[in-house]
Parts: C-alpha cells; structure tokens; sequence
C-alpha cells in the first residue's frame, strides 16, 4: 500500500514540476523576480512583509496570498496599496495545506506580471507540504519564530534545506524565552551548512532593513535568471 | 483534476475511517482512553505533556509520537518513565505532514495498550490536515500558543472545530506580545462556539493543573464510551 501512495506522491510531483516550469517561464517573461515565502503558522509571514513592502525603493512588488481558508493576510497586504492576489486552497482545491504549482497557474490570469518587478508568494503555514512543491519561484525564504523552539530544523530538515534564506524573527523575545539562539543556530547548520540567515523581529524593526535590502537585491533586473 | 483529486482525496479519508475503527475496537477492548494531542510546530504539545504525564495519580499512561523525522520528543517524554512509542511519517510512510489510522495501526503491536488507562497519540506539527485524519482516538485536544496570533481561528477552522479542548499555552508571554486575549477567544467561539478551552503556560506552570485534571478525568474507567 505504501509503495503505491510513493508512486503516486512521484506522479503528482513529477506534474507540479512540469507546471511549475511554464510558470518559470512566464515569470522570466515577464522579467518579475519571485520569492516562495513559507513558514508555520504565526511564524510572521505577513507581518515581515507589511515591513518591507511599501518601502522597496524602485522595486514594483506584488502578493500571492495562500490561505486554507480567509482573505485576512490579504486584507492587511492590500493596504500597503501592492497588487494582492488571494489564492483558498479550501476553495476548489480540496483543502490542501500547500500551495501547488497548479494553484498559482490558475491564479495567474490575475497577477498583474507585467507591471511587477517582483511577486512574493506567501504560502499556506505548515512546514512540511510546501517545501515539497515548487511552484515556479527563483527564491525560496522561509520564517521561523523563535517561540518555536531550537529543534525545528531537526524536525523539519526538508524545509530548512529548501530554503536559501531563514528569518529568524520575533527575536524581540529572547529575553522573555528559554531559548538558545546558538543551539537553534547550530542546528540550522546541521541541516543545511552556512545558509544564509537574518536575525529580525516585525515587532521592533531588528533586522528588517536587511531583509528589505534582500529582496531588493533579488529583484534587481540583472538578478533575474535568464 | 480537481474533481479527480478530490474524489481520491474522499476514498482515502473512508479508508481511514474504516482502519480508525479498528483501532477504536482495540482502545476499547483494553479500556485506554486515547486522547489525539495536535498543534502547530512549536505550540508547546511536549512541553505540555511533559509537565503531566509524571503526576497523573493512578492513571497508568503511553505516549504514541508522531513526527515526520526523528525522536527527539520521544526522547524527551521517555526521561518521565512512561512507555512512549515513536511514528515517523519520513521513515515509510512518504513524510506525510499528519498521522493517519494506518500508521497507528501498524505501531499498536509495539504499544503496550494492556498496560495503559490513557494513551496520548502526540501528532505532527500542522494545523491542516491532521485534523482530517481520525487515528480512533476518543478526544481531540490541540494546543495553539498565543505567540502565533490572534487570527489563527479564522485562517484553520477546521482544527479548531474537531477538538473539544484548547489548551492556550505560553500565557506567559502575553505581557510582551501585542496579542489580544479577549480577540481570540472571540474568534475561536466564532468557529466553535462554547469549545472548553484552558489557559495554560507550561513554563510557569500557570494552568497545568486543570489540564491535568481533564486529563485524569477523560481517563477514568468509567469515562470511556463502551
């Protein structure tokens, strides 16, 4: 039985990919830079991005919000006056607890690509299932919140290595937490040696300036892969 | 697709069922009550566990650990003397992102149920679908620590409609969040109005005791339904 769910697990990525690819393509036409952004739930997503959005300097940023269910994260992003576009997988899409390729291809007649220099995908919060399906992005960033605890990388090791950035954030309560920074980093670098981390909280502004240089930086023109 | 995927989807949660039952018969024939903990990453699940399950009096209880790798929880709650019995959804079961009834299944032989009046089956971190899959548990508990925000009701209804308790951990940090207590509450009762729901922080030991006690009270002999 469980050979059979492996081989179908294989089929069913084997497609995303195929339709991750013509989104690619559609995005490298379109010269839009775009950054898969996942965590769990409450890590802070959408408040790290409220943070950076409206002040991307010559940067023309837009959202595609995944939700279960709800338009709330998209709702607080439409504010910052960005194109926001909501994808429910709990609407036609079986409830899924990711986003898939397919998903962003249907949605896509909505995204503004032309006027775009750069489109987060914000993605559903769990940190299993959306580490498993690219959807077409040229970056993956994942958020870990320090309230987790130190040994989510070895729990979730697909999702730390799929990942070319980690935010650490809400670090504005380490002083209010048992948490060791260093054990939490020494982990991170079990699971995927040297990768890039920023140390950043929503709340108090730490870090987020060099966040907002990162995006900027992979939004450039000269950044998009050819 | 979709109607495709969907009517897969439907298959697999009635194969579920049917093994869900089976365990049920099982807990049942050794009269343990089973108790399916969820949350979402780092909510605190073991935390919580941890502070319980060495003082629950005369309530002889195991522990069936779900993660998708490692055992570093199994091997946390081992240190409280409980048996405790490790699932890893990455190790044969393709990394699934919940447990399911066939999983439980095939760990019962190494459960010692004869032995046990309440077994807490930890699930994996994700507030999406473990909430679909019923393992045959007689209760579902989940945990949703403040940190993660307000919003957390409306974004994953269906989790917070399958239990019939919420345990709100980490209270202690409610001081140093801007987290607004009466705003979840408020939004928890709009998607399961009434559900029981305990304040709890297992740092400070603030709440563990009416935990306990639910606890010792659903694994009462003459709680568990015949």
């Amino acid at each position: 039985m469980h050979r059979v769910r492996v081989r179908i697990v294989e089929d069913v990525l084997d497609a995303n990919d195929t339709i991750a690819r013509a989104n690619r393509d559609d995005f490298d036409a379109n010269a839009v830079t775009v950054v898969n952004l996942m965590s769990a739930p409450g890590a802070g997503k959408t408040s790290l991005l409220e943070r950076v959005l409206g002040g991307l300097d010559g940067v023309r940023a837009g959202v595609l919000e995944g939700d279960v269910q709800g338009s709330l994260d998209a709702e607080r992003l439409a504010t910052l006056h960005v194109p926001v576009t909501q994808i429910e997988t709990g609407n036609g899409f079986g409830g899924e607890c990711h986003l898939d390729a397919n998903m962003v291809r249907l949605s896509l007649p909505q995204v503004p690509l032309e006027k775009l220099d750069l489109l987060v995908i914000e993605n559903v919060g769990n940190l299993v299932c959306p580490a498993e399906f690219r959807v077409g992005e040229h970056h993956r960033v994942m958020v870990c919140s320090v309230a987790e605890g130190e040994d989510k990388p070895l729990k979730y090791p697909l999702m730390f290595r799929a990942c070319e950035l980690v935010l650490v954030n809400k670090i504005d309560l380490l002083p209010h937490l048992d948490y060791d920074l260093d054990k939490f980093l020494y982990n991170l670098d079990a699971v995927h040696p040297g990768v890039e981390r920023l140390l950043v909280s929503a709340k108090t502004s730490e870090g987020v300036e060099a966040w907002r240089d990162w995006l900027t930086r992979v939004a450039a023109p000269e950044a998009v892969p050819a």
